[in-house]
């Protein structure tokens, strides 16, 4: 592979995507990253993923902005419906309907412009919570629809769907991160994260993430709005 | 299939998604029709959806804003790349990346919140302008990436992507909606119209629909801002 090779990389700022983005640099992709701003109550993940694009070297970085929140039938989107602050059985309520198949088709579109082959995505099949969108069977289906649905692979070029993290633990991806230098305290992993970026140490997101460090043996660099349960 | 079965209905305001609109209330479904503003140069289109979806009787019609324009690459949603006036060869540059990818996640999300289980989308691989997210290949494999992606598909609960015109002429696709009462007048299809719903008579879309209602024996009902070459 040339240190040319352009890449796409969904970036929301929390702590699976930026590793993602640390991996997609050590392998010597031009990154051109994409935040994607849907209504999200956490909007303090956008400004993360601005200065983390940057910290990491990525070559360009994007806001794109879809109108999920006029679906709703999420607690991530519809003020009305509460986050969740223990685990519920079955898939949550913070499940936001479609959100990785648009993110994946707004990155889709750019990498035709750019030219890249390659997006990259932090979804998780292990220390998940359960969302039908971050299975590897999912990826595959997109990655065989990313062919079919682009000038570029109906020319016969390659469209790859690169998802590193898949089979990983939380642990295994924050010492993953760490030995790629990763500053995990610029962050934001937290569903309900405020201005002054402090988590709530509560929801499921902070629960995994917690979890993870300790697993890891890292210290968790964290900022809590207030000691964790 | 009783009266009360729910369903998206992409309608972007032209002939072609109208008519699939018409025939949707034909067979009975409750019609949530869903409008995309994608930074499109031809927003009048925009009005005429949601009056067009009112005269038929849809439940309801929402639009949602997805930024293709911040994406670029296409005369469609760049101001500066000039909209052909004659056939090019190959995939034109009215072609929007991943445009149908994303307005297909959009109908995804919605359905998933509304409990639809069809989605219906005018693509067309007959009379078409040479885009690769119109062919049969495309939509079979948005349905089987459907079924991974969603709560429902999860949970055993089908999904069908329904492209009724993909295989029908446009002469046909005409003759069809005569049939079920349509009003074509109400309908812009030009990729330039101006907000007198003027329609340029030269692009690629004006030029196929006016062959079309030659071929169906259907007198023109369009508004031509002038006389059409």
């Amino acid at each position: 592979m040339t240190a040319k090779t352009h890449a796409i990389v969904l970036l929301s700022g929390g702590l699976d995507s930026t590793t993602v983005l640390a991996m997609a640099r050590a392998q010597g992709f031009q990154c051109h990253t994409l935040a994607v701003s849907y209504g999200q109550r956490h909007s303090v993940e956008l400004s993360a993923a601005r200065r983390i694009s940057m910290l990491l070297g990525a070559t360009e970085h994007r806001q794109m902005h879809v109108d999920l929140a006029g679906i709703g039938g999420s607690a991530l989107t519809d003020p009305r419906i509460a986050v969740p602050e223990a685990p519920t059985g079955g898939i949550p309520i913070t499940y936001v309907p479609a959100r990785n198949t648009l993110f994946l088709s707004l990155a889709l579109g750019w990498a035709e412009v750019v030219g890249a082959e390659d997006i990259f995505i932090g979804v998780n099949a292990v220390d998940y919570s359960g969302y039908p969108d971050c299975r590897p069977e999912f990826i595959a289906a997109f990655e065989t629809l990313a062919a079919l649905a682009t000038r570029a692979g109906a020319e016969g070029g390659a469209l790859r769907i690169q998802a590193p993290l898949i089979a990983m633990s939380k642990a295994q991806i924050i010492r993953a991160g760490v030995e790629l230098g990763v500053d995990y305290g610029e962050t934001v992993s937290c569903y309900q994260a405020n201005a002054g970026w402090g988590a709530c140490g509560r929801c499921d997101s902070c629960r995994l993430r917690r979890e993870g460090f300790i697993a890891a043996g890292v210290p968790d660099p964290t900022r809590y709005a207030a000691n964790p349960v």
